[in-house]
């Protein structure tokens, strides 16, 4: 049966536990290769270098092939549909998925429809289920558990594809969750019914991650333009507000980062920080995610045309 | 000897079954590589990524290694010639290149003055005898044979690249076709002397094989600029037209599809359908294509400038 | 250690005899690779098909495994610096990166500072090393021996990468250098105080090495704007000029060529060119470069971040 992985909410609590138990195995030198030559494709619709290249090294790893697939030059160009492309990569042979794409729930009319797995690397405002499962196991491997963590989420909360995914399983595991940042860019729909936003100070100082998130300039560029500095003093982690930070907690930020903004400059390789290795087990998630997309693939996915073919005695 | 394939015209009836044999043995799981590591290019100097992708595909699966050649910033922007290209490529040792290109016969300066073979992925208005290859092994795949068969070609007739040659190498090989659409799109000079222009109920009626071409949104865009209804009513292969095809017949197109124009949305997976198979075969071709011409090249290409020296005693 | 190559200035006289050692001996088909799966990244800030093409089958060539790397689409868009965009790739498992870049010494932020080994493919009008020693080693190849040697480098040396450098380490391995060209494209700070600039006849005449540059229209478009069959007769090199060339000299030029401006169409080709032997060269200086920067460097990168986690019992 074919694994997708198009959101974490979908995924139940066992799923999660056991592809982040599969992701730390490969983060201590774990092997796995499919048994045949097998072809993915990364579809990024919207750029990423660095999702793409983690997926790239993951997919490497673990012996898999990935086909260049440059969409500023695809036929989407030539008005092709989403589905009809990733039906014409399952011809040629494709074994999987990963796609990145600017419409929320992109892969609805791919999901069922098509004989290969999609793994979803990102889609609109909407999820990123490979940053949100990286994201659980840096904060697994640091503490060994969820119950009973305070996770600050800061930044902006209504344009994140993770904040909302991210509360919602924390809160299933069992961490409280709290939101930070502008007021304007948090409403309540965004967090579910129990969901509190607190001001900058206390969200920092009383949690055990604070899961720090990127300003988008592209989003923000017409209307509030919030200035940058400005931005840092007030919503920012500042060295100050660092010096706040309880014993043992821990600082995390998709990247890529504006230094001096959502963080201050010194302390993004700072002891408590997680940055860079939360880009190290986005290798090690994504090596998880494709193999459970792909272990029960195996023997491939001729039979969806192979007979394609009428009786020769019509 | 270094075997190009510029055209499915300059190859004889012997060659294209030999051909369509190898891919054939390559569709039903033979295995083939170069006994040495062989590097290839894929020079697309016009957007494709099905073809691309295909390409990419057949040489993965022959263990060949395809080095990325990103036309955009190649050196061509700063004024190359495309044979300096090549013998660039050749002196870095690529064994072969497939290239796209937009201009008709850009191959002329190529083909014996490198001394790599040149595989067309595509020229201009001219050929793309791969795609021609793996409409021919479908149509071979499903009726065994192609004498006595009725093929019609129905679209932008003009300024198609598989149409003409498609129809040149299917009378070769005993077909007969017959031409539809818009009769603007259709010229004489198209056909040879033989061939026919029918009206799209009688085409689509009398074949074993409708071969759909796609509508070239790029090229109609001013002055008759077809409205697209208007196109499929008129031109396209409906559901009504579908049901008075022929037992047994069935449907072609190169893709990307115009789902609603070229055909109704609802035929393009129905059982008459060859469509994906099509792009799947494409592969197989090109695993053929690739092995004819590198397999008399082993031992490489070195000799060409490992002694352009002059002797050290001069 | 890890062995950066930034520019050839900082490098040795034993250095660079023991890099183009180890170039030669690829020539002739030594094998090596590193003991483990390893990852490179090409990150070309500008355009260069033709170095970045050369890199990618030198990496190839030694089983190293390229991750693309889009600058176009990358986070640098978002304003992430070299520095965060190469610890990211380190965090992922990047084993060296190979990096052309418009600034000048942009290298200087990263050296010492990041974990892996930074190889340069050109930065601004600074430095191009591989394309240097390349140069060396086709000299090398053809006369045995630097010292004695006269170079005449023939164009714009103002602006050119190697040109400084070419003739700083070609100096110290013991050749004579003079320049030649537009009197306006040379100032004396390009050349040491030794050097001198000639008129190009002269230049052609006493040469064993005429190494000519590429005349860069992007830099020359605005103000002077040289005529280009002008620039030819004036400081090219002439069907005549070669005519009075020296027995066994030969012409280099570090491509791609502007035919009938530096050159006359019909010497690109001819017995005393090495243009297309420089190409090739190029690929085994880099296999010779990256060797150097990785087999030190076997264990990988992976304590950098591997322990960056709090102890559990805090």
């Amino acid at each position: 049966m074919k694994k997708d992985l198009l959101t974490t909410t979908r995924l139940s609590v066992n799923e999660i536990e056991s592809i982040l138990d599969q992701a730390q195995l490969f983060s201590e030198g774990m092997l796995w290769q499919p048994k045949q030559k097998t072809f993915v494709a990364n579809l990024f619709y919207e750029p990423s270098t660095r999702t793409k290249s983690s997926f790239e090294v993951a997919e490497r790893r673990l012996g898999l092939e990935p086909i260049p697939f440059e969409v500023q030059t695809s036929s989407v160009q030539k008005g092709e549909t989403l589905y009809d492309t990733v039906r014409t990569l399952e011809s040629i042979g494709i074994g999987a998925v990963v796609i990145r794409h600017g419409e929320d729930a992109y892969y609805k009319e791919l999901s069922g429809n098509v004989g290969i797995p999609v793994i979803n690397a990102g889609d609109g405002c909407g999820h990123h289920p490979t940053q949100s499962l990286l994201d659980l196991l840096t904060i697994r491997q640091e503490f060994g558990r969820f119950r009973g963590l305070k996770v600050a989420i800061i930044g902006d909360i209504a344009h994140s594809r993770v904040a909302r995914s991210n509360a919602e399983v924390l809160e299933r595991l069992g961490a409280e969750v709290v939101f930070s940042g502008p007021p304007e860019w948090f409403n309540t729909e965004v967090g579910g019914k129990n969901q509190r936003f607190v001001q900058i100070d206390e969200a920092v100082a009383g949690a055990d991650v604070v899961m720090l998130l990127r300003i988008q300039h592209e989003r923000h560029m017409g209307g509030e333009k919030t200035d940058l500095e400005d931005y840092h003093l007030r919503y920012g982690l500042t060295v100050s507000r660092e010096r706040e930070m309880k014993q043992g907690s821990i600082i995390m930020h998709p990247a890529p980062i504006n230094r001096g903004v959502e963080i201050a400059d010194s302390l993004v390789e700072s002891n408590r920080s997680r940055i860079f290795k939360q880009m190290q087990n986005g290798v090690y998630v994504r090596m998880a995610v494709l193999r459970r997309a792909l272990e029960n693939m195996e023997g491939g996915n001729k039979h969806v045309i192979a007979d394609q073919k009428w009786p020769i005695a019509y």
